[in-house]
């Protein structure tokens, strides 16, 4: 089996992870008889966008071609380029253009990792945040008027579709098909936001119809957070809006003790486009560059990419490595209270591997 | 000193909590010898929607009249009203019609209140959530279309106006002058959200330019939440747009606890209008009629009024009682690990100040 994937490392902290994602992603190969064959990308970071003015060639998508997945690491530098530019520019354009439509992240407490909550163990939190990935919240409709006046305003137009909310409801309550909790949790705020979420609940009403085996509840986004700190035992499957997941998907990794080892694929199930696949930390402009970052959640990404793959032992083999490494502080990162550096940290998961 | 206030207890544990709020307004009177003269308005509740059809008289305003404040409950009874009927027909029309436009929050963990977060104690998390509250992400513009075919799609605008941006954060900037630590944090996601967020960023930008003696910093909405988990004592004066100041402001009474105790002032600063004091909980279903709920919220949001009249004295001595009560197993509520129902509570606070 040989699976072409597209590499690109983006800004920060990304040009480090990246690599021990792929020397992670290499040894997987070896072990359990593939080949993962890389294109690195040149483009969709900030300094691509100060040399010409965008974040990527025109002929990007003739660049990337058809692969396999395409594997990520972050884009941002706020100093050189506007963040929404730098985003709107790359990571939200794949997303968009190649529908990815699902953006699927695990909340799970792992063994060595300080959780902020009291009293948690390993099992206490494992969840899914299910999230919408190309419509709602962020939308490219609207503008600005009577600019420069004390009359100034703008205005931003939220767009949900039928298809849109349909298939990502459907995608989390086939999920949820696989659990044995069986259940979804709804984010919603219909009460204050009382057009777009109305018909939110609506459709996750109609389609919790066709699936009499689920369970399901609704929650409002803000005692739905409240909730993640609260009770996140209480959680199976969660799924909500591009804003909503958003947010979910920061929160729940925080009470599991940490953004740093969080993955997350973009994905297009229809397999219609590559999905992409990248951990949910940004390019952290502020430990840049010294070999401090944590490779976990790019790591992780990437056995969420091969189990996409369908390369399932491959990617449990990741997951144990990555378990058997948090528990040891000589081979956890600082920002977990361990001693290793970014390499360090990759070196050893992989070695694991072999 | 008399103070005229309109009482609207509305549904659910509001009719339980509200008459203990005014037990404990009553004892502060007597104790500092000035008088609250009462109002009780037996509309915006979902009773009188059943009965008539609409959630307040068409005179509502001439019936509330010009009173010193409004003392606030909660409504919703979803089995009989949908939410967004209720709150757009009440609450949110208040917001709105009354201009208060300041929704203000205390998130502080108080000793006895059992805290989620590992190895937090009080003073830890002290800070305040100003939360814009008549704009934003809660409008009333959009609609649906091509209802009930495959193509249906709804639409909803969020609108931010430079009036309603820039007197948010005026306020959030003075109350942080206030304060100690004198640091605004704004709520944004300029990265995502790319015509509204953007916006908000420059006028603070151009807010903070006015106030060279208070620090400032932004988080995006996803990172925020999880610094609410990971980081509490890094904040002091939050602002955020309508929705995010919503979810921040469930998030941090949880991050302190519960959001059973959460004031809120819904405040018009200029004093053309009644403001409007409420707990952040809402009516619980679940729990209404059973003399359960804890009345500390609507308590606490008492003295947040009498702050708002000027009776700093009464308002210090009505938080001092209820740290007090807090701090007696005996005298908490269940929620909190106590054994006092509703009505105990509140009595054991209204004769701490007698
Ligand atoms: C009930 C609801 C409309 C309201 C809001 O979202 O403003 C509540 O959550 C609050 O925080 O006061
Ligand atoms: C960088 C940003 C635009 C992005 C998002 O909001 O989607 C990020 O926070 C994420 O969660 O992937």
């Amino acid at each position: 089996r040989i699976y072409d994937i597209a590499v690109i490392s983006g800004d920060g902290i990304g040009k480090e992870v990246v690599p021990e994602g792929i020397r992670v992603l290499e040894a997987a190969a070896r072990r359990h008889g593939f080949t993962i064959r890389q294109k690195w990308h040149d483009f969709a970071h900030c300094d691509y966008y100060a040399k010409h003015g965008r974040m990527m060639p025109e002929t990007w998508k003739e660049e990337i071609g058809k692969p396999a997945a395409i594997f990520f690491g972050a884009v941002g530098w706020p100093e050189i380029v506007p963040d929404h530019i730098s985003l709107w520019g790359s990571l939200l354009q794949f997303r968009r253009e190649y529908d990815q439509y699902v953006n699927l992240r695990p909340v799970r407490l792992m063994e060595g990792v300080p959780c902020p909550l009291a009293g948690r163990k390993p099992g206490d939190i494992d969840f899914w945040v299910v999230r919408e990935n190309t419509e709602g919240e962020y939308s490219a409709i609207g503008g600005r008027m009577f600019e420069g006046t004390e009359r100034e305003m703008v205005m931003q137009e939220t767009v949900m579709t039928r298809k849109g909310v349909d298939r990502i409801l459907k995608f989390a309550f086939d999920l949820a098909q696989t659990r044995p909790r069986k259940l979804v949790s709804s984010a919603t705020k219909s009460n204050g936001i009382a057009i777009t979420m109305p018909y939110w609940d609506e459709r996750v009403e109609a389609m919790a119809s066709s699936y009499p085996d689920v369970a399901w509840n609704k929650f409002h986004i803000d005692i739905l957070s409240a909730n993640f700190v609260l009770k996140p035992q209480i959680f199976d499957v969660v799924v909500g809006s591009n804003l909503f997941g958003d947010i979910l998907s920061d929160l729940g990794p925080a009470c599991a003790g940490t953004i740093g080892i969080a993955p997350s694929g973009n994905i297009n199930p229809e397999g219609v486009n590559p999905s992409l696949f990248e951990p949910v930390h940004g390019s952290a402009p502020d430990i840049a560059g010294q070999n401090l970052a944590n490779p976990i959640g790019q790591i992780w990404s990437a056995a969420m990419m091969l189990e996409h793959f369908g390369e399932t032992g491959a990617a449990a083999d990741i997951m144990h490595a990555v378990e058997t490494a948090l528990k040891e502080p000589k081979l956890r990162t600082r920002d977990l209270g361990g001693s290793a550096d970014t390499q360090t940290c990759g070196k050893a998961i992989a070695s694991l591997l072999a």
